[in-house]
């Protein structure tokens, strides 16, 4: 990491010499300007969001966010899905602040707090001898943040952005005050920001355990297999309009734990097993083993909301469409093709077993969700669009002109159901963003750009 | 029982001299006419339909149709909800024939066979001293019956149809056949027909005992509280449209037991407690906890759907929009003033705890359930239409100007998404009816009239 220093910096104890660090892990982007008195540095990180397919329902330590049962995750490709963070120290700033999508938003929370009480707690000695920057330990108890998150895709579009955005906030400040902890450890910090970004600090195939300490020290996210282990794999997803509200997970899961005679049971008996065929498959790439648990295991997460009083419906009629068609299309190959699964939402993640299967996959989707036709082909799908050449749909004209699945006798079309798709793949973990473009907060004010 | 004779009858023992039966549970409507050498003699009976509020979901014998739990209704008003069947028996008639709402249907399926053959196995003497009629036990085998149906409701709405007609089915061959059994016994016949038929042999509110025996002989209905004990309780049954194929309750319920990692839980651990609670409830009258385990009786009942593979969905956004009507109704009253349960379908039957919160329920229906233009009032509100009046509603046009419910801030309306409401209440059993009229077979040809 580089921590640039400048000419006037107070308190005296930041005139220390400074140096490069050579720290491979740390090589984020730095920024330092003048500034009245003072100097700003900065670290952009970017990390991943995750879809789950061992679902996390219910927690047993509402405060530390301790999980009823183990969970596993696909982390989803960072190009496509992605939080992007800055994070700004200064002995200028006066307070922390936090800006969401280019607006500020209340840190008060907390979910916000424990993450920088745990992040500052852990800070360590930063000393950049040839800039002349030396903060000890226990300077970072005195020091304000700045934070700016952006997310690349829809924060409202129940993506997983809070997984993505609380996992980038954790790294990028663990980053900054180099706190000297692997992602294991700072999994655990995520996790009491949001219990699901803990599994956003790591790539591929993640599992959360959930531990066993009362003070939930062994409650973390570990890596099952990277990314490169199972490439074959395509991730569809199909962003469904809502007109309903929907219950936030917070409240939801509370509801659950408190209301359902079902979720212990779920925890308890069913998901150690699955826990342990799941990651099986994930090592063997047996994608029908695979399918069959992530299916299962979405269906049972949407049922113990459905025992739930008063009774919370993620899914609705579209949800219930794709999975019909999904059921239909796996049974007439004899095999699953594809997996879904759906978060506390409508939307869909549907996994297709390799690239051909996806682009099967997207013109089916295609053929009953055709798009308004106000709508642009390119707003249409995004992420990985050159899915679209397989498929031979070059503009949203020629989805009209896609054949009926042959599998499928109703041919009656859903047109505007689904919002739009997003086609991407399992994705790397979190990284530091060195060009200094990437930042969203301005070097020469910490504040947004 | 009327048992009339003609002229010329065979076999010899319809020789011997008739009599008129006296027992006062045997008064069906009786008709004889002169056939070439033949006679026929029928009963009509009607049988209403039932709702369950801890619900029948699993067998654990497929054939003898027993299952995993018990199970409490509520028997429908049958002025409302009913199936009429008239039974028919004639040396001429050279085999077993059905008719179901006029069109003749098949009796080769297991179900009716199974019916047919219990009945008959126990079917006694008929002794008409006046008439000159002697069936002795052993002819039923022998002879053949002819068997009408009719549905005061309509027949794919997912009403509960095969329930009522199940029984009706059982209950009028078994006073053809003089079966000296009472309704509690005639009630396992009739769950070898339709499981929950077998609680259509009672009114008002009815438990049916899972039975603990191999072969099912101790699997009966049983009597709670009859139709008077509770009257207040107003039922509005809201036919919701359907654009999807369901599945059928019993491939539905046997994917679930082959399937559902949940199902044996409920089964074992939650159903019987919620079955002594559920009595006491309704012993007491105590309309709060009777809502509480109904509403969550029914959500766990879909949550085990939604648990199978692959998954089952009967409720519909329609569905859960009036859960969720009622649900934020009920909380801002503080206590329950309706229950709602869902069978497997997405018509939502809804239970008031008295007229008064019947018609606000109503009012809140029609004011988001609006009909379609072209819709007449008289064909959107079925079963007792005074109710109407209580809510200043005379013709179609009035539904437009309901005030909005001021416990619901959303507005939207969505007309057209219920077919029709029912408005009806707990009932009666199963009734012979004396009035040749009711008769659904022409007593001269044996065929439908």
């Amino acid at each position: 990491m580089l921590f640039c220093i400048l000419l006037e910096i107070r308190p005296p104890h930041f005139l220390a010499p400074a140096d490069q660090l050579s720290d491979s892990d740390r090589s984020g982007s730095c920024s330092s300007q003048k500034m009245a008195d003072n100097w700003i540095l900065t670290v952009t990180a970017r990390t991943p969001t995750n879809i789950a397919v061992i679902k996390y329902w219910g927690k047993r330590d509402e405060k530390l966010i301790l999980p009823v049962n183990d969970s596993i995750s696909v982390t989803l490709d960072p190009d496509h899905l992605c939080t992007t963070t800055t994070v700004a120290v200064s002995p200028s700033f006066d307070k922390d602040r936090i800006w969401l999508n280019g607006e500020e938003i209340s840190l008060s929370s907390g979910r916000f707090q424990s993450c920088l009480r745990e992040i500052r707690a852990r800070a360590g000695d930063v000393e950049d001898e040839t800039k002349g920057i030396k903060i000890s330990k226990k300077d970072w108890e005195k020091l304000h943040v700045h934070i700016a998150s952006y997310n690349n895709f829809p924060t409202a579009a129940g993506l997983a952005s809070s997984a993505a955005g609380l996992a980038c906030l954790v790294y990028s400040l663990a980053k900054l005050m180099n706190v000297n902890e692997d992602n294991s450890r700072l999994s655990s910090i995520a996790r009491q920001g949001s219990g699901s970004a803990c599994r956003s600090l790591y790539g591929g195939f993640v599992k959360w355990i959930m531990g066993k300490e009362e003070k939930g020290g062994d409650s973390i996210a570990v890596q099952i297999a990277d990314e490169k282990h199972w490439d074959d794999l395509v991730i569809i997803i199909a962003v469904v309009s809502s007109r309903q509200k929907e219950t936030s997970s917070t409240s939801g899961m509370r509801d659950t734990v408190e209301t359902s005679l079902l979720l212990q049971h779920r925890a308890k008996e069913v998901v150690p097993r699955r826990i342990i065929k799941m990651e099986e498959a994930i090592k063997n790439r047996d994608f029908e083993s695979f399918a069959q648990l992530t299916c299962a295991d979405s269906n049972q997460f949407h049922a113990v909301c459905l025992d739930t009083y008063p009774p919370i419906f993620y899914m609705n009629d579209t949800s219930h469409r794709i999975i019909s068609i999904v059921e239909k299309w796996n049974r007439s190959k004899g095999i699953p093709q594809v997996a879904y699964t759906f978060d506390a939402g409508p939307n869909a993640v549907l996994i297709a077993r390799n690239r051909e299967v996806a682009a099967d996959l997207l013109q089916r989707l295609l053929f009953y969700f055709p798009p308004n036709s106000d709508t642009n082909l390119n707003s249409y799908l995004l992420g990985d669009k050159s899915i679209l050449k397989d498929i031979g749909v070059e503009e949203a004209k020629d989805i009209e002109g896609l054949p009926a699945p042959p599998e499928l006798k109703a041919t009656q079309k859903y047109r505007g159901d689904v919002s739009y798709f997003i086609c991407t793949r399992p994705g790397s973990g979190p990284t530091l963003l060195s060009d200094e473009s990437h930042a969203l907060l301005d070097p020469a004010t910490g504040l947004p750009k």
